[in-house]
Parts: structure tokens; C-alpha cells; sequence
């Protein structure tokens, strides 16, 4: 996955994961992230997702192409499991926002 | 600053930037950043910020209390200075959208 990741022209919506989290190795979390990143690009209306993390501060934005989608999402079993594991184990805090862009633009060097 | 940011009720609106640079030490962009970090905070209609870098990939997303208020952070002088030398040098590629916060939930560990 290249980011930032491509996207259709807006209107589109956006979904602003941002977390703290305990970080102890060896805990599952990883490998966890790994089966959600494969499992949410079968999902319908999943458009792409950008993801970064630093100082115990992680961000991760995907991309969809509705609230229904999104919804249907946050309802799949594997990740209703994956958000209470979340929550029992791995963040110290989070933070979701649901998001409609509305407006986009971007740069990409061009050598010459 | 604390991640995630504390954020009021939406809606409110979220600038996303994503970017991908080609890490040059002594190239200026650590001292710009904080510059601009402590340049937006004074600016009228801010609220906040999450930021994160991993791998060559930044997200900074910092919320607003009304689009006026995002375009005029924009237009500053030494802002757009900023986004001229990210074109310029710092940057290979980026993405920017503005998109309006409609539902927002969190979460925070209580220990007990």
C-alpha cells in the first residue's frame, strides 16, 4: 500500500481512528492490525486507508464510499471481537470520528 | 499535547494531511513544523491536533470550528511561506481534505 492513499473525487467519507495505547510486546497486537488491514479490504465501500504511528500515538484513516458501509464495518463480527480486545487490552484512550470530505487536493513531485 | 486532542461536540471539521517526504536531516523541516505548530495555535477557530509519522508517512489532522476559519489558516503569510517550501523540498507527495466531523466517540482506560 502506497500512501496517501488514492481516492475518488469527493464527496467520500472518512473514519479518523486515533489511539494511545500500552505498548507490550509479544500482547497480539500486531498480528491483530495484520487480519483487520486484510479483512477491510474485502469490505464493501472500503476505498483505501492511510496509517502512521509515533510516541504511543497512532492515526489511521480510512476511506469509504458510505455511512452504510462504514456502519457495516463496525458491525462485522471479526472486528466487533478485534474493538473489545481494544478496549479490554491494548489502548489506554481513543478517539473516532466519522467524517464526510468534502473537499480534497493533492501534490506529487514530478521530476524533470 | 495530549492525543488524542479533545475535541467539543460536533459538528466541527477536520483538516486531513497525509504525506510522504524524502527524510533530509539538517533540511529545516523539524524547526518549520514546530513553528507552525506553535503558529497555529493562536489562530482563531482552532481546536486541536493529532499527529503521527512512521515510515516516511505523516497524518496530521487538526480540527476547526468552521471552514472560514480553515481557509483563513490557509491564506497566513508564513503558512503559505510553509506550504511552499513543502512543495519545494520536503515533500514527495501529499494529500489534504477538509471534511466536516458529524459523530465522534471515545474511549479511555479507567483502572479500578
Amino acid at each position: 500500500m502506497t500512501s496517501p492513499a488514492t481516492t475518488p473525487p469527493p464527496p467520500y467519507y472518512a473514519v479518523i481512528f486515533t489511539s494511545r495505547r500500552n505498548e507490550q510486546p509479544g500482547d497480539g497486537y500486531a498480528e491483530e492490525i495484520d487480519r483487520m488491514y486484510a479483512l477491510v479490504h474485502q469490505q464493501p465501500g472500503f476505498l483505501g486507508f492511510d496509517t502512521a504511528r509515533s510516541d504511543g500515538v497512532g492515526i489511521t484513516v480510512s476511506y469509504w464510499d458510505s455511512e452504510e458501509h462504514i456502519a457495516a464495518w463496525k458491525a462485522k463480527a471479526e472486528h466487533l471481537a478485534a474493538q473489545r480486545e481494544g478496549r479490554a487490552r491494548w489502548y489506554d484512550a481513543y478517539e473516532l470520528r466519522v467524517a464526510r470530505v468534502d473537499r480534497a487536493y493533492g501534490f506529487e513531485r514530478t521530476e524533470v
